[in-house]
């Protein structure tokens, strides 16, 4: 009998960037296929995507990819569609209404308009031979969540991506625990679950607490009301239209994204706005500042994102002012806390009233499962392996030692793959394979995969010390050290530095005149970048890009 | 008669950097001389230190520095003496002991060999005619922190720089209560408070909380502990040693902040190590791993520390396995999350027992007083005006709308300069003066203020989409389109790049082309720049830093 292979293809370890190989025989099913967000280190990198070399490979060699789920419409799970299917053979792509919405929109920007078919819970697609996918509602903080019951030869695998237990979700969907409980009982073989929040021993609030505190930071405002939140929140922004209509504020879309998201929802009837009540930002005017709300983009403080735009005083449509109050529904993602608390601070000079979660937690809710609901997943599906995904490592290590063994699995029953370990799933058991090495995909401008890492090292040593460009000119098989030129950007001020520039000049006569007449041009820009880096180290402790050109004239 | 004029030189609404000039008639007194650390933007820059331009003109003008005054030894408070003092006239300096210690230290560090006079508590020191500053204790993060009562011609001021209110405090020197509602009926004029956990509306719990939590995870650990904190925190140092010492284990010190500032509060007894327990990092080999406790400096994840570096097998000393583990005594500094919690993660993925903030609350304590703290110091004081320093905008405006709201000051009484703003104070008034251009100088390497706004905004720009150089020869006065050399980096990988070198040399060659014969050369450079940029961003929507440099051949 053949094994089930799973591959993470994002990084195991990171949160984002979701996509998994499942491989049994010749076919090749995919879940989820979403894009990662670069770390401080990815100087100028926009976005992501994950490596599916691997995929192209098994491709090449006769596989068949029978088809594509993607469980929710975060851009993590499904924006790298537009980039990665072009370059993929046709197979079929499953989603729930909404996610098939948010996903063909990801699509449509990159110009890609593949098909994305409804997927109804409780309604098994078969995909291929060996394949069969049934997804049943969890609750997170998009509408329309998913979980998927994968079937294969090798066994059930429970796919349990991004969740919550809300008890009164704010669209009633609540989580399906009978049909967890009766997969359970028919057998779970594996089971891959949210690690993310598993820091946290308290249940996770329901986001239903959080419509009452928007409402109470509403009222009696005399200005407008700006609110701020993901922009794929519809439950946040569905609580936020209904504060705003119990007041009797219009409400104002502003910002792409939560102005498409909304477009999409609405159409697909998973947000509800009475009629009247939803005006053009054009018709902004029209009403006095204390009929207003606007539902504006950039809760993390985006250069360039709409909020940050009217915080500074640049948007054309919306000015913010001291009568006004700015409601931040949203918490800091990790890493991002410099520019959201910039905008907050700016707001707050400006003498606007702000609401944040850190003056008032109940602003916002986090959509993740914490430690007592992953248990409670565990313990319905009873499975015989585990593998927590969409964590960071101290995340997967937290649910092995504090969930799993709750759950009376042991921690050969946990399974923590390395980035790129295939996880061979077959005979009642559950072990390691080989590992592909994978190369994340950079997307830089309209440049997909030419930034690597030795771009970006040179960019970040760009960033650390500036450059400076030494050139030669030639003549015949003369250096001419008497006119060498040096350009500099980023070392030190250059206006005030014609004395770092005689210094440059100097020593680059002396390290060309230590050389012998017969050095190879190579050998010569080597020994001038290695010898005048240590010389300026040693006086300024910096390390500028050094970079020699010798000009012929020919 | 005279005002009294405070202007903060370091950053309002920035929490480090902290420089107070106090001046009145023709005499200056200071409090605090402290580095800032860099924003996120600030590419390559080491620390920031406040800019004194205003100090040398006013000492110019025949003003007379008459001291300065160190509230306590935090590097944000004294760091910057070593780099400032040499730049200005002689003058008496005082500090409570163990920050007079700190401060020496740091001075050492830049060869500045300035003597620091021991204030003690209640006994006020003069400062030239106009000034006298007594000092009394508050509880903060490290021992020997000071409040300063600054009384002037004008009025008495209350320095109420970085505290909170410990109750029962570890080395037992409770902030003195009695002496803060004394001067209150004296009569203060004006309060200035740290406000940075205005956000808190609870009680911050006192350090000697933190003591039992660091020994019953000590407990019963097979291998090494290693624990570590901000190297100035003798309270945690002191709980961390006496609960390696209840156990049986040594103590170790690893990093040069924390051995330095160990050695400094042993010499000052103001930590206490019962002999035989305190070895030498070098002797570690010589005990069992269950009898060592080792305080590692590098809490923040900072590259390069001593945690960082053993945490990666780096560290010659150090080594850290399974059987270990490390105790993360502190939180991540706002902008460092990042390296913070990738220190974590390793250590998790090594299979290491990590406690940290996260999972284990009370491993850590804020050193600074929350809002109900900050009331308590303003209804003691019962200042006429009140001004919040060490905090963002964020945290000012909540002070002011607040905690002096509730201690019935009004908006007019609670004063909230702008950088560099002066505020003036006589006649029992405080008002705004003029405003001050301040520009901090950054520290990079060995440089001091080279580094300016324009040599940063080239290193981000360098940062995001690297630079293109082009070299063009020219002979007699034909430029030689034939033999343009186009050298890069970090911009696209380049050895798969001749085509983008193609491009550049046509493009080049055509801009060029289309100039008259008489552009200057600034012009053609100019014309290149703007020009091929704009080319380079339609093609792929990146923006390098193009330079040119045109070479004669003399």
């Amino acid at each position: 009998m053949s094994n089930l292979k799973i591959l993470p293809l994002g990084g195991m370890g990171g949160v984002t960037q979701n996509m998994y190989v499942y491989e049994y025989d010749n076919e090749i099913m995919i879940v989820d296929c979403g894009i990662g967000f670069p770390d401080i280190q990815m100087y100028g990198v926009d976005i992501v995507l994950p490596d599916i070399s691997y995929l192209l490979k098994q491709v090449n060699a006769g596989k068949t990819i029978v088809g594509m789920v993607l469980s929710h419409g975060h851009d993590d799970h499904i924006a790298a569609t537009g980039y990665l299917l072009p370059q993929l053979p046709e197979f079929p792509i499953y989603a729930a209404a909404l996610t098939a919405g948010f996903a063909q929109n990801r699509m449509k920007d990159m110009g890609v308009g593949r098909e994305v078919q409804v997927i109804k819970d409780g309604q098994p697609v078969t995909l291929g031979q060996n394949f069969s996918v049934e997804t049943l509602a969890v609750t997170h903080s998009v509408p329309d969540t998913k979980h998927l019951i994968i079937k294969t030869p090798a066994g059930i695998v429970y796919h349990g991506t991004d969740f919550k237990f809300d008890e009164s979700p704010v669209d009633g969907v609540k989580s399906d625990y009978a049909r967890m409980e009766a997969i359970g009982r028919e057998g779970v073989l594996l089971a891959l679950s949210d690690c993310l929040r598993v820091e946290k021993n308290e249940t996770i609030g329901s986001e239903s607490n959080v419509g009452p505190v928007i409402l109470a930071h509403m009222r009696e405002v005399k200005g407008k009301v700006l609110a701020t939140m993901m922009s794929s929140h519809l439950h946040r922004i569905q609580q936020t239209v209904n504060a705003a209509v119990e007041l009797g504020r219009k409400v104002v879309f502003v910002g792409r994204s939560v102005e498409q998201n909304v477009q999409i929802a609405l159409e697909l009837k998973k947000l509800f706005i009475p009629a009247g009540f939803m005006i053009d930002k054009r018709e902004m005017s029209d009403f006095p500042d204390n009929e207003l709300c606007i539902i504006i983009a950039g809760s993390q403080g985006q250069e360039g994102s709409s909020l940050v735009r009217a915080v500074y005083g640049e948007h054309r449509e919306v000015s913010i002012g001291p009568s006004d109050k700015v409601i931040f529904s949203a918490d800091a993602i990790p890493g991002n806390e410099i520019p959201y608390y910039q905008s907050i601070d700016q707001l707050f000079k400006n003498g606007v009233e702000v609401v944040y979660p850190e003056i008032e937690p109940g602003i916002h809710q986090s959509g993740h499962a914490s430690a007592p609901e992953q248990l409670q997943l565990l313990k319905l599906l009873q499975p015989k392996y585990a593998m927590p995904i969409g964590g960071a490592d101290r995340h997967r290590v937290l649910y092995e030692r504090r969930v799993a063994a709750q759950a009376n699995l042991d921690r050969q029953h946990t399974i923590l793959p390395e980035s790129g370990q295939i996880v061979e799933v077959g005979e009642g058991r559950v072990s390691f394979g080989q590992t592909v090495e994978l190369h994340p995909q950079t997307v830089d401008g309209l440049g997909i995969g030419d930034v690597g890492k030795l771009v970006l090292s040179d960019r970040k040593a760009l960033s650390q010390s500036g450059m400076i460009v030494v050139v030669i000119p030639r003549q015949g098989k003369q250096l001419r050290l008497d006119n060498i030129q040096v350009i500099s950007r980023g070392f030190v001020f250059m206006k005030e530095a014609d004395e770092v520039i005689a210094f440059i000049q100097k020593r680059v006569a002396e390290i060309i005149d230590s050389l012998g007449k017969k050095t190879k041009d190579g050998e010569i820009r080597k020994a001038i970048e290695k010898r005048l880096g240590r010389s300026i180290y040693k006086i300024i402790k910096r390390e500028p890009v050094v970079l020699t050109a010798i000009v012929d004239l020919k």
